[in-house]
Formats: C-alpha cells, sequence, structure tokens
C-alpha cells in the first residue's frame, strides 16, 4: 500500500480538485449512477422504486455494504463521474475474521485518466481496514493487474465463474 | 454444468451413501467445525459464545448466506466432514441483479477423494440459481481449476489482494 492517502495528497498539493467523495445516496439515481455502471456491465435502468427497494436492502447492511460515489459539486447536474463498492463477509475462520470484497468500480469515460478510480479504490481499502478485515480482495482482468498494483493489491489466484 | 445433481446421482445407484449434507446448525460447534476450517485457513478455535455471536450474525442474512457442511449421521461424534459457504449479493447492476459468492470450501483430509467438495459446491451453485443469481463467482489456486471445472466454472480472471 502506498501511506498516502488521497486526503494527504491532495494536502500537499491537489487543493484545487474539485471531486468529492462521498457514499452513494438515494437522489444519485437522478444524477446517472445507473448509467454509469452500465459501463461496466449489462445495466437496464431502475425505476426510481426500484433503486429505492435496492438502496434500502443494501443500507440495511450499514457500515458491511459501502458504496463511494465520485461528483464535481460544481457541476451543473453532479453528475456521478466514478464509484466502487465495499462490502464485508464476516467468517468463522481467522477467529472470526472479515474480508472486504471490492466490487463495480467504474470511472465515467469521459472522466478518465484522472486518478478518480484509485482514489476511490484506496478509500474502500483504507474502510476495509478499519473495519478490522484481515485482507481486502477483487476480481478483474488480466490488463488490470498493473492498475490495482497501484492501490497495494498482489495477485493471489483465479477468478472462476458459473454463468446461468 | 452437469445435469446430474448429487441428489439424482444417488437416486441412481448411490443409496448407500451415508452422508448428509445440510446448513449448518450452531451445535456443529461441538462437532468440528472450526478445526474443518482450519485445514483452509489460519482458524483459532472460537469460544461457543463469539461461535454464537457469528452464526446469529449470519443468520440474520436468511437465504443470502447459507453455509453447507456434510455429515455421517451414523458416525460416532457426527463430526463434519466437509463445508462450503455461498454468500448473495446484491447488486444495482443487472436490473437489481444478484451475484452468488462461493467461499470457504474444505473436506476434511481424512474425507477426500470421494466427491463431498463437488457436491457441496453443487449444492451451493444450485442455491445460488435458484435464488436469481445470474452467475456464481469464486476465487482459488491455478492448481484447482480442473477441480471446479468439474462444476461448471470456467475461469474469468484474476484475483487480486491487499493482507493488512
Amino acid at each position: 500500500m502506498e501511506s498516502t492517502s488521497p486526503e494527504s495528497a491532495a494536502a500537499a498539493g491537489e487543493i484545487s480538485d474539485p471531486i468529492h467523495i462521498r457514499r452513494l445516496e438515494l437522489s444519485d439515481h437522478e444524477r446517472g449512477f445507473v448509467a454509469l455502471l452500465s459501463q461496466l456491465s449489462a445495466c437496464p435502468d431502475l425505476t426510481a422504486s426500484e433503486f429505492a427497494t435496492r438502496f434500502a436492502e443494501l443500507a440495511a447492511h450499514g457500515d458491511d455494504h459501502v458504496i463511494l460515489v465520485a461528483e464535481d459539486p460544481s457541476a451543473p447536474e453532479r453528475r456521478i463521474l466514478a464509484t466502487g463498492c465495499l462490502f464485508v463477509e464476516r467468517k468463522f475462520l481467522r477467529g472470526g475474521g472479515k474480508v472486504g470484497h471490492v466490487e463495480d468500480v467504474v470511472v465515467d469515460a469521459a472522466a478518465r485518466g484522472g486518478g478518480l478510480g484509485l482514489r476511490i479504490v484506496r478509500r474502500l481499502v483504507d474502510i476495509a481496514r478499519d473495519a478490522g478485515c484481515y485482507k481486502v480482495i477483487l476480481d478483474c482482468t488480466p490488463e488490470l493487474r498493473a492498475y490495482y498494483a497501484k492501490c497495494g493489491f498482489v495477485e493471489k489466484g483465479v477468478q472462476m465463474a458459473v454463468y446461468f
């Protein structure tokens, strides 16, 4: 892990960075959150009701399920520019240990190259550490190994899947 | 996926198979469940109270968190011979889709080679399908690719990790 957090990096010289990273809010349905996810995977839009239902289901997990989003508060519509998710899995092994799972990291095509995704992933890793997780894991394509290495991730295994 | 489930295989000719696969119960703490997990990862024993607390936390997830165990009901102490876990992650993408995560699959060293692990994994995959998941994923070492291929899994990516 780099020892420099996004916050301290900002303090050191990125004061003018206008991007704000915060937890997902219900109103982000109107700020293009689902459309952003469609840049990652098949993602038909959800009605406001469907979005609210899923939001409430996930909110019930409290700090065991965190979705971060990046926005530019000064932009006219405050569209969501990037997102990433962390959920905490509680286990019996490792003395009743916890594992953080990072999922659904995506940066809007027009906002890539500025380090937003890394800022979000580093923040998620910090949250997992603070929650007492003994590790954080994620799955990605081989091409993204170097990207996640910038956040301290090392390759540990292979991801296998069954699609229905 | 093979079309033959463990149950129909049993019906076809394994009637004498004494092994019973069921969900984890609180009393499995006394049947060596934690000791079995220690064959997979560092796993100090938990007190009865610690075990009960974690059991209750996971039970609160209902069918979104399933731990299966295999036991021989005719064995003197009914020690747990194998286990595997499935948790269901709810997402916003894929129309509010669900993903099954298979974790912590382990077969007791003395019970390996009999297909117990595959029976458990197939059952977990069936549960995920019935729960409406659009996929099931797991992470493993490269050596286990062929093992999980027997349950219909194909390699999809790499697993990355940060250890604290």
